[in-house]
């Protein structure tokens, strides 16, 4: 939808609009059985909204595509993720709760090995722990030395991950990748496609060379690799867009910083579910669209745990029961994308998907699972169209065309 | 998917893809009827796949339009054919598998009827027999003789149809058609829009101009009209593209040429079922891709003869049983597009596909029909995305975005 002609047909009201997003929500069964991890749940009150609702199968970039948290939430959020495309170093920064500014060019670096002619030997480092990562992170920040007064902001992510963040006035973006994405090539020079971002280029350059000399002793982390530079930048603003005011409720800092691309409120972390319960209660009046992120169906499926999704999934139908009561005018109940246990990771497959309002012409489907799902009155639809959907059920969008 | 996104995305790996193609396999019943070819069919292993796998329905083009072979191949190949558009000319030259270069210009001709003024009288010049074209284009190729050494080559196509291919150096393909697509009109002069098929017209006019006397005497077919002007050009790859090392295994020489234009290795005609499975053992080790094509499905329903139709795809079925046996990652059944024998003629209904793979999240299809798809898991699609389904599947895809 452009936005000249969303922006003619946005109408505002009171309605609530609430998105319950189950973190790789669609799943695929086990190994010689025969239900996804969302079937073999026992969730009366999901079940119950899908029989009140519509459901279907959504595809967050197009079909065959597994996507990222980023790509699955733009498009959750109603933006093309083909279009937005976001930075891997902003991605980093966001999923450790840095919060970026405009001045700020993020990239994300590896830890890595080279031999003694500059050779990449491990692109990861041997993926030292965590706590070695912190170390040498402190080492550096100790140490380095940026000219013209330009701040770096050094951060552990995991294991040989980290996130770099240059701030400064008039820095580009469009800085090329170091890392040769293989080993046995030395890593590249930082190169800047324009003259802001050949400034970047220049003080990347300066890092990495104090920092090659500071790791000198080290192994296996005696080198970095940059990649993903990025200016951040962002996002038309969902109130903008949709006119909604529209509020986080999130454990996980990725999916805090995403909400914050698109200019959501994101109030302090809720520790348990019932804290974002509370969240909710008290926003409730001054919001009009609701992100609340459940994280832990992708990380037990990531970690190929079955039983520990459906558990989950289980978990958030209790908390789904309150939010019946509270009545909002469209509820939806989806996922950014599937993580199947038996994949151990993202995949393609289509995500399971109900919505349930006051006049959404329920189909004939009495349970939410994938295979129900099939048969559901949404169909199989990309993703981004799903927040017209929901505007459309709490009646916020004209007529187009006379 | 942007060829920069796709490029990010692929990964390779040892897997076997297997697209099964039966032309113009969708259909419809007969009047009064109510089974399709493909519902009427026993097709006890196409059935099994449909079991084990999942089914849907593809759009070659778009909702409500007819595709032709061209079309519906490159989208069979993950080619958006309203993106990549084949010129008539080199479309008539793979069909009667002529081995084009990349200083061809090809064009299609119809022998036609023009009075004594030279309006045209028979597009189709009464349609010819296929004989009498064959003796009017030696006629033509032994007394046409073109300045500055450009060669020319005229083939028969059938009827009233043939193939003009000029060959020469700085030749471009922008040229306009000469025939004005109605009677009661003069054929129009060859027009080039930039100078160099400026260059190229003027030697069609030269041939036109020698044609025209050498036809002076015939009847009907005194005269000819050219259309579908292009310079030939490979299109990019499916190694480019997919990283896939492709094959083709097809009898007919239109199928064949759409296979070379996206680079497939092209082996030589089989003549028999029997043939073409040799040739898929034979290669099954070297290649990622196999591109197979039965040809028959559609030539039986374009005659009418729906229960020709019907054994044929029973035929392709007992093909089938020693494919399930080779066990590749994927395979892929559908078609290029529908031609119900009721038509007699190509048509616009989404045509059937199936996929079986190991990750495939099956649906409850049981049977391979039109009608069963409708409940398939693959939904309605374009077909330009099945590809990426079949990679996905065959876990040739990385994550999009982080």
């Amino acid at each position: 939808m452009k936005p000249e002609i969303l922006k003619e047909i946005i109408n505002k009201n009171d309605s609530k609009i609430i998105f319950l997003i189950m973190d790789g929500l669609g799943g695929h069964p086990m190994p010689g059985k025969s239900k996804t991890e969302l079937e073999a749940a026992n969730i009366p009150n999901l079940d119950q909204l899908a029989k009140e609702g519509i459901a279907g199968l959504l595809d967050p970039v197009s079909p065959g595509i597994t996507p990222g948290s980023g790509p699955g939430h733009l498009a959750l959020f109603g933006y093309d993720p083909l279009e937005f495309i976001i930075g891997r170093g902003i991605l980093s920064a966001l999923g450790i709760d840095f919060t970026l500014t405009d001045r700020d060019i993020p990239a994300r670096l590896n830890f890595c090995t080279v031999d003694k002619n500059g050779v990449i030997t491990d692109r990861r480092a041997g993926r030292i722990s965590t706590d070695l990562n912190r170390k040498l992170c402190e080492k550096i920040r100790n140490h380095v030395k940026l000219s013209d007064n330009i701040e770096f902001f050094l951060e552990t992510e995991s294991e040989h991950r980290a996130v770099l963040v240059l701030r400064g006035d008039e820095l580009g973006g469009n800085v090329h990748d170091t890392d040769p994405q293989k080993v046995g090539e030395k890593p590249r020079q930082p190169k800047g496609d324009d003259p802001q971002s050949q400034r970047t280029a220049r003080y990347v350059s300066e890092f990495i060379s104090q920092v090659s000399e500071i790791l000198e002793d080290e192994h296996p982390a005696n080198m970095i690799l940059a990649r993903g530079f990025a200016k951040h930048e962002l996002l038309p603003t969902m109130e903008e867009r949709y006119g909604l005011r529209a509020i986080a409720i999130a454990q996980y800092p990725m999916y805090r910083g995403l909400a914050r691309l698109v200019n959501m409120k994101v109030p302090e972390k809720p520790d348990t579910y019932q804290a974002m319960w509370q969240q909710l209660e008290e926003n409730y009046n001054d919001f009009d669209f609701f992100f609340i992120h459940f994280k832990k169906t992708d990380s037990y499926a990531e970690d190929g745990n079955f039983d520990k999704k459906v558990q989950t999934i289980e978990e958030v139908d209790r908390w789904v029961r309150q939010l019946t009561e509270l009545n909002p005018d469209v509820i939806v109940v989806t996922g950014d994308h599937s993580t199947p246990s038996a994949l151990k990771s993202h995949s393609w497959h289509p995500v399971p998907v109900l919505l349930r309002a006051k006049y959404c012409r329920p189909d004939e489907v009495v349970a939410f699972g994938e295979k129900d799902c099939l048969h559901g009155a949404i169909g199989r639809m990309a993703t981004k169209h799903l927040i017209f959907l929901a505007l459309a059920n709490a009646q916020r969008l004209k007529k187009f065309g006379a």
